[in-house]
């Protein structure tokens, strides 16, 4: 270790926000450090923020400079919010792709849909399998999640060890995958110095009893679903595979035939199977084989647990899908928690089944559902267990960060925030900030990728809340009017109060500054354009009280 | 009572959805029964679903066609799900307005915000006073709710008794306004032939404790305040006359000044004053005092808990507010819950607080925050209390109606679900629909009313989801393309991921298809429009994944 290199931490995503994961270590000498990153994640758009907007990405702006710097790029776990911008960022950086096999196969996926390659997604085991990324040693360190094959990161540097928690809970019992092993990390935490950093998931930071284990969900949903004479249909999260198969074994166990609705749904479970971390999953039926069983017979696992319009429990609230349809007497189970900001579609659902006839059971009595990540009690076991020198919380909203920070301030741990942008030097005895970096967002919009601020979803939301006026105006040879202005409206009321048209009204006020306004003002396409809108809104705030996003075109017929 | 008259009950908001509480009770023969309308409330619009309105109401065109039938207008307490209304659909209706004297208060502005006559809103007193209406007897029986004066309304008719609940709770000691008391609501249920219908509010039959009383929470939130060092700041409902009392003692308890901010707030407060329903409030300091005053020594209630962007908790969240600034040691109390649909707006508003380093407390623990409407148990011992021999659940969504209906049949009462437009006769020993009403939603839109169906909103969600492509073109007098076709884009990637000019690209393909467009197109505007669309869509969605909304102007020299 040369006296100047140093041992650098930068999120670009996921700190200050949950979702878009995206870190990035770096060792070497000030500015040429070499580094990997931790993980691509993406964040899911709303009508609020983000109107019409496929995908929410980080910037990689910084990393697309640096990218002859990259090393490599390491997946901790399939989820979206980590793997999920995969294919969408990866020719901006073009580095190998290291992850387990569950792991690799979603990413070799996210790769194809993007037509990118999919043989830089290399597979590795678990530790003691090693990679080397230039001064890095990474070892991936199995830990329970609510996907299988979740996996903290031990990052061995000249500086010392770094522990990535990557997204955890302590979970003896998962089901499916690998439980939390505290003495593999008692081992981890004990080895050569110990642990200089751990950066570490705050999502349930203000939970307050320990976690509870997969395990303890089975005889709740095989009592609930013993009771039942009608269908049950069940929805949890589509990558969670442990709960698919507690769902599905519950079903079995009641005599019922299993059929799984949505298309992710059944992706995780091939991806599951086929690379070995799922066995004997009870057999599944094709939808047209489910339609021909009794209903008292049958269990449909679905996706769409947050409400999306789109998924198989959305679909099943509008009525038939793939031949099969909800009625009295059936009971539909909710093996999930809403995510904030979905509760309006999730209640949608509810609503609509309830239409039906339809028993609707939610996780609200903790029966049948529990977080894949460490609560309060379980993150002070973490911190005691490995004792590192420093910590750096990740993976939470400012407010999980800030408390998390608190958490390990009150055992003695150097303890920093480091929000999306903060470049951390971690070779000290304390977290140093050296630099901001801009960490803003990507839309993925359509096919294209658009930076935040470029202004267009910024034109959307004001014509979704203004609406948006149209103005024609055809100038002859003369800089003479020829005909009226032309007004069309988009998501305006069409009459005023009176009952005239508003487009009318604005028209005949546009005639009329038209034919007073002078040589300077018709002959200068800005200064028409900037009158024409000061009196379109003017005239619609009087008319209907509302100021809206005004569009005019100018069309000369002079000979240029 | 005549053989043909029939009492009927029509909903025309807030049955099958939390909010615009609109209900009708008619008497008389078929077709020609005497109405009264109980409550006119609005609901709040969502960037999903209702982008650029300002309010939701109910659809009164049924109403509106009958309204000579109408006898008067009862508005059972101030809540906007109430009373919002009114003002803006009152010259539909034209009937007296009854209520009690703060809700008046409220219902007065209402009327004069929207140049509407005040005098035609009448305070009437609690029960024994009566009013008459047409064939109705009406009594306003006090109930506990989160809002001084809410009332229960008795109405006697010919064909019996009915008790609309309003939003009520079982509250003993309500702090302000008067408690639920059981003994006169014995008396009710055994007078006369006792209580043919309990149309009664459903929010809470999900909750399955007891309701507690606002009084247990003056203790907690006094230990909260007395042990802060900085400056403390609670939010609530401003509506919440009770609770904003609490908060307030609990800061003057403390050795604090108060200071309110927002104008909500002051304005329920000051009606509160002025009608007498509240007494003793400690002195408020105006914001300019109060920046005065040492941090340690201060408290502000403020508006805003749901995190709306105007209130004054989010213009605290954003900075200096009124002279007043939040800073590192503050605290900041959520006494209210988050209404659903609107988490992101509060957790936005949390973490700014948590990056100024200022403590938020909320109401994980149920410490300080109670509810303002009966919980399961509750509305069974109204049940039990009333007996009432037919039961219709209001003031829930579709899955409320459905579980409290559940309840009423569990006990042997009559019940029913009647949604937004089902009409009931209530006569006979069971309810029985006899008629569906066309209800749905009415938009107070800047300052015209517009349909939900006109298309207005629609049109508005279409643009913010797709964008807008507006085309020019531009045909002389033998409708030869006059120039090239000209686009404008608005909420649009403007380039292509080649990095041409999205606009070009379109106006190239369209004045191709210009030049080659045959007569019995070119002269034909429809033709023109729809082939425009096809190829705008199509070259924008091949360019960059999107399909926008197309708006194409034609204009035509040609003489006509």
């Amino acid at each position: 270790m040369s006296v100047k290199d140093r041992l650098i931490y930068l999120p670009l995503g996921g700190a200050g926000e949950i979702g878009m994961n995206c870190y990035i270590y770096g060792y070497g000498p000030e500015g040429e450090e070499r580094l990997i990153v931790v993980d691509l994640g993406v964040t899911f758009p709303d009508m609020e923020t983000t109107p019409g907007v496929d995908l929410i990405m980080p910037d990689v702006a910084w990393l697309e400079e640096n990218a002859d710097r990259i090393e490599a790029i390491f997946i901790t776990h399939a989820h979206e919010d980590h793997v999920g911008a995969l294919g969408h960022l990866w020719p901006r950086l073009r580095a190998p792709v290291y992850a387990r096999p569950f792991t690799a196969a979603i990413a070799r996926m996210k790769m194809e849909e993007a037509g990118q390659p999919i043989d830089v997604v290399r597979t590795v085991g678990p530790r003691p399998a090693l990679t080397e990324a230039g001064p890095f040693r990474v070892a991936f360190v199995p830990v329970s999640h609510s996907i299988p094959e979740s996996a903290a990161l031990v990052i061995d540097t000249p500086a010392g060890r770094v522990v990535h928690s990557a997204d955890f809970k302590l979970d003896g019992t998962p089901i499916v995958g690998e439980p939390f092993d505290p003495a593999t990390w008692h081992v981890i935490a004990k080895e050569g110095n110990g642990i200089r950093a751990l950066v570490c998931d705050s999502t349930n930071v203000f939970a307050p009893h320990p976690g509870r284990s997969e395990a303890t969900l089975a005889q709740p949903i095989a009592d609930l679903i013993a009771g039942q004479e009608g269908m049950v249909v069940a929805t949890t999260f589509a990558s969670n595979v442990a709960r698919l198969k507690t769902l599905a074994e519950a079903g079995r166990t009641a005599g019922r035939s299993v059929c799984l609705l949505g298309r992710a749904m059944k992706r995780m479970l091939t991806a599951a199977v086929e690379t070995g971390v799922l066995t004997d999953f009870p057999p599944i039926l094709e939808p047209e084989e489910a339609a021909e069983v009794p209903r008292g017979n049958l269990m449909l696992i679905v996706t769409g647990s947050q409400g999306e319009r789109r998924a198989a429990s959305a679909q099943l609230a509008r009525g038939k899908y793939l031949g099969l349809e909800m009625k009295a007497g059936d009971v539909f189970l909710f093996s999930s928690k809403t995510i904030p900001g979905n509760e309006r579609g999730v209640i949608r659902v509810m609503n609509a089944f309830s239409e039906m006839g339809v028993d609707v059971v939610d996780d609200h009595g903790g029966l049948y559902h529990v977080s894949g990540h460490a609560n309060r009690p379980d993150l002070e076991a973490v911190h005691e267990l490995l004792r590192p020198k420093i910590l750096i919380p990740m993976h939470g909203e400012h407010r999980h960060l800030r408390e998390h920070v608190k958490l390990g301030l009150a055992k003695g741990i150097a303890a920093e925030i480091a929000t999306n942008g903060t470049m951390l030097d971690l070779t000290g005895d304390e977290p140093a900030v050296v630099e901001y970096i801009e960490a803003g967002r990507t839309y993925l919009d359509g096919t294209r990728l658009l930076g935040a601020m470029d202004g267009v979803v910024r034109d959307r939301i004001r014509m979704a809340l203004n609406g948006h006026v149209l103005v024609t105006i055809l100038l002859d040879e003369d800089d003479t009017p020829l005909g009226e202005a032309w007004v069309d409206l988009k998501g305006l009321a069409e009459t005023t109060r009176s009952g005239a048209a508003l487009a009318e009204e604005i028209e005949a006020e546009l005639t009329e500054f038209l034919d007073k306004a002078g040589p300077k003002v018709i002959t200068n396409d800005d200064k028409i354009d900037e009158a024409v809108k000061r009196i379109v809104r003017q005239v619609t705030m009087e008319e209907i009280g509302k100021k809206p996003e005004v569009t005019v075109v100018v069309s000369r017929l002079a000979v240029e």
